[in-house]
C-alpha cells in the first residue's frame, strides 16, 4: 500500500456539506479499490481540495473519485513526511 | 488564527533528510510569526511538497517559508476539512 495526496481544481464556492457528502460517496466507492480515503481539505476561495489517501496504486485512487464524479488535477505518491 | 495548505514545487528528488531539515528550519522561524506547521508531505518525483500549518495569515506563512529559503507556490486557506 502507499500514499497519496490528490489535488482538486475548479471546487470554488464548495460548502462544507458539499465536502461531505462527497467524502462520503468517496467512502461508499473505496473498498471496491482497497482505498482508503484518510483526510479532505478545502479552500473555497481557490476552489482546491486535497485529499490524503492510501491505496495500492495512483490508478485506483483516480477510479473511485472519478466514479464519485470528482475526478483530481493531480495525484502525487507520497514517499515521505514530516 | 487560521489554517493553510501550502505547496512547494519543483522539489524534484528531495531526500528524507532534506525534508527533515527543511522542516527543522520552519520550526526554528515559526515563534517569531505565530506560525505552526503542523505536517508536510513530500513527493520527489513530481518534486511537489504539500504543508498544513496553522498561523495568522498566509503572509506569514510565506514570510517563514521565505526566510527559510523555501518560498511556497500556492498558499490556500483552508475553511472546511473532513
Amino acid at each position: 500500500m502507499a500514499k497519496f495526496m490528490d489535488v482538486h481544481e475548479g471546487m470554488v464556492g464548495i460548502t462544507p456539506e458539499a465536502l461531505k457528502a462527497a467524502h462520503a460517496g468517496d467512502l461508499a466507492l473505496q473498498g471496491e479499490e482497497g482505498v482508503s480515503f484518510d483526510h479532505a481539505w478545502a479552500d473555497p476561495v481557490s476552489g482546491k481540495v486535497f485529499c490524503i489517501s492510501t491505496g495500492p496504486s495512483a490508478e485506483a485512487i483516480q477510479r473511485v473519485h472519478t466514479r464519485n464524479g470528482i475526478p483530481p488535477t493531480e495525484i502525487h505518491e507520497i514517499t515521505m513526511e514530516v
